[in-house]
């Protein structure tokens, strides 16, 4: 870790590839595994940048109208038959309540006992319990636009895990809204797409790609399904989030109706959208290097840590004053809209061993103070978006003043870095060959990292789809709704292609 | 509702106490049943308090040193066995997820499918779970204290449901700490206890007495259970918060160890300490009168609305405009460190109609506005903690102005209304006749208002409380910390008793 040519973090991105990504969730302190098959404990350190996702993203849905409210956490099984692809899309996953009480088995443990009348699905997603309030609450067409988000937890037993990107158990938002017409549905849909691509790039510091599923990627029940899709670092897409036109299905599944201006009722159109703590993984994979966790400044836990270094006593009291006054200063600095947040570390552990801990952390400005700095009125101050070693003594009043100029000086040097890498692993493929060669590794040491984004024709059959996923674990990502729309042909039947889509492997 | 008789709410609290309740919170839109047994669905107003009451106590919590953290809805049987009185205090009101998977029953329904290896309960409170996490973080003295909290949904399967009060599912905070010795986990214990008594005082205006529960009351695995106490309007007890001296009980179960400063192996000391959405239930029970809920500025989703009234469309562009020049300056006013909070109610309904809403929801002020008021340049306006009908007309920048400090009236107001109250009703009691008189409904008409907090010698015996549980269905709410601790005679036993302790019926 000391030396030059060392990283804090081993395996390296390019040495293994997912057991690297295991490894700095592990050593930023963000989450670990819990006891529990397939569920995470996430720590503070990984909570507190779910906790800013959520403050920066409900501001954004309250300012667009929406308010939030909270259902409950069990289905019973005859809501979620009403949508027959939606049941379909998730019956494999559904964790089931059955009993609701405990009773000794006479061996020192317990059993359960009590059997409900009818067993009680734990939410995967809401639409059917929603959807069945919304019958209640909707009577008029003053009722709509009805525009509800709900912060929940929800599972989805999934047989391979990983944290934050597939657990049993996640929390995320789901918003759940009801309109007169289909147009406003459709507006309502890609008002939240682009709040999350806006989220995603300026908080995140994470560009995405907006675009349309195809149908074997739809949202179980949606009649279109739109997603942000992002580059990780082993060049594989990340489903960041999702916003769904659901059309009427849900509607009438639930039987939401209204009765219109004109006294005629009629089903409403309701759209549903979700972004989850999955957007950490996320993070991780966009941010993270072989020293471990780089947080973009907006969404970090703390913009600037403080340590003292003190290597005689007798220097103690001085130095720790010095912290103390400056960590002040900082705080009443302001950053996007808050006060910065700056920590003191004065733990009493090595110094060397606590600037890695944080460095591994992410925290976007390290602070070492010594006696040295306190007689120059200075600090030693080193940026994740630098190595760690790159470091510079600035004036105390100096830092403080510049602190929020350089805090977006290292947003934006994060988002140009992730831009300037996917712009890199991003091609047009015209041929079958070169596609299929793109997806295939190059170097058998570097397994995981190879492709890309590939922008290529596609004739609009689904065969082609499950052919090169079967092949090459290769998907359609998306339709993006920003690209080309110059037609061509299919690469893969030689049939007209009326645009390029985003062909990747992905999470 | 127009009369000067009648009242918004039908029954008022002298006919049905219950039914009171259950109207006012629906009145309110506060919440409804959900159409899953024993659950609710939280409203926007209603979860709009519940947000105001996180933002507050996690700002304290944090303050304190504590930091949120996530850890798994569900808990392994073999978790829960551990702490024997733990499992038989939470075993029979335990929902259980046994499978992982749903099937085709051949019949149009699904039933459970792929049984699970262990059950999983959903947490019904999370000291084993994250029991077990802290003896993975903690090795040294040097981590310690560890001051951990969630914000999270856990489940209770009680039998009798009412909302906000008993719910099978609800949405609470539980705070969970690790100290090295016993002084500082009591200490903990304590300050959390009187974070939460001026937190009930000072934000929801609900005046509580803080105490010590007997030995029939305690957390199930506890050594000592303090409590908050206020009185509800049919001046029974609410149990508003508690905060547990866990001693090792937990430690021993999960055996969470640390290394002391001399390299001895000790077992840590723990506490735990929650409020719940029931503080909700708690405010409509302290506030609520029989034209709606009054809800404490301090936490109110909104401070002001204001209300355009338009009866000729010629003047809805002049009066529309004032309103929103009026919006904005409220909202640029500071209250309790936060921009007030307002909202223009301009829906197309009957205003009589739309002004009743609005006094049931409970908001502070209510600004009626119509063209008279625009000439005076002048708001029309309504407190709720005084009558529907008692409204003046205030010149608008005067309003503005004063705002901040018409808001701490009101919230003043409110608490010297509800500490009039229950000292109204809370008596010295010195005999078992006047006893057993006090907790009798005195008239047939009110089964419901009656009696208060008796504060009352005890022997000790818990024979006695039995006793007077079978009897009056009165217990001993807590041993008060600050009341009077001159020691008497037990009014049931004739022994000494060392002080009087605080009886009463509760929910």
């Amino acid at each position: 870790m000391a030396g030059t040519q060392e990283h804090a973090i081993s395996p390296t991105r390019t040495e293994d590839y997912p057991e690297w990504y295991q490894q700095v969730v592990r050593a930023a302190d963000l989450a670990e595994n819990a006891p529990v098959r397939g569920c995470m404990v996430i720590k503070p350190w990984g909570y507190a940048i779910w906790e800013n996702i959520q403050r920066i993203l409900d501001a954004k849905f309250r300012e667009t109208g929406h308010r939030n409210a909270y259902f409950p956490l069990f289905i019973p099984l005859s809501f979620l038959v009403k949508e027959a692809q939606h049941v379909e899309g998730f019956a494999k996953e559904c964790a089931v309540v059955t009993h609701h009480r405990l009773e000794s088995d006479g061996q020192g443990g317990l059993r359960p006992a009590a059997p409900l009348e009818e067993p009680l699905v734990v939410r995967p997603t809401s639409e059917t319990i929603i959807g069945a309030m919304f019958a209640k609450w909707i009577q008029s067409y003053r009722d709509l636009p009805l525009l509800i988000n709900q912060w929940a937890n929800v599972v989805r037993w999934e047989m391979r895990t990983r944290l934050f990107l597939r657990t049993a158990e996640f929390l995320w938002q789901e918003g759940h809204t009801a309109h007169a017409t289909a147009e406003e549905a459709m507006a309502e849909t890609c008002l939240i797409l682009d709040l999350y691509a806006e989220f995603a790039e300026r908080y995140l510091a994470m560009p995405v790609i907006k675009g349309e599923k195809t149908e074997s990627e739809r949202f179980p029940g949606a009649v279109s399904t739109f997603s942000i899709e992002a580059m990780m670092q082993d060049r594989k897409a990340l489903q960041a989030g999702t916003s769904h036109f659901l059309g009427q299905n849900f509607a009438k599944a639930s039987e939401i109706k209204f009765l219109g201006p004109a006294g005629r009722e009629e089903y409403v159109w309701t759209t549903s959208w979700g972004v989850s703590t999955r957007l950490i993984g996320g993070l991780v994979m966009t941010h993270g290097d072989d020293d471990g966790l780089a947080v973009p400044p907006r969404v970090a836990p703390a913009h600037v840590v403080i340590l003292p270094i003190i290597h005689k006593e007798e220097t103690r009291a001085q130095v720790m004053e010095y912290c103390h006054r400056l960590l002040k200063e900082i705080q009443a600095q302001q950053y996007d809209g808050q006060a910065v947040r700056a920590e003191l570390d004065a733990r009493d552990i090595r110094g060397g061993d606590k600037v890695w801990e944080w460095i591994k952390k992410g925290v976007p400005f390290r602070l070492e103070v010594g006696p040295r700095d306190v007689a120059q009125d200075a600090v030693f101050a080193g940026r994740r978006d630098k190595g760690p070693r790159e470091r510079e003594s600035i004036p105390r009043a100096e830092f403080v003043a510049r602190l929020p100029q350089l805090l977006d000086e290292i947003q934006d040097n994060l988002l140009a870095r992730a831009k300037a890498f996917r712009e890199a692993h991003t091609v047009e493929i015209d041929s079958k060959d070169d596609f299929y060669s793109f997806f295939t590794p190059k170097n058998p040491e570097e397994p995981e990292i190879h492709g890309g984004f590939a922008l290529c024709h596609w004739c609009g059959d689904p065969v082609v789809e499950n052919q090169l996923k079967e092949d090459l674990q290769v998907s359609i990502r998306c339709i993006p709704l920003d690209g080309s729309t110059e037609p061509g042909t299919c690469p893969f039947t030689g049939r007209p292609s009326p645009r390029r889509v985003l062909f990747a492997k992905a999470y």
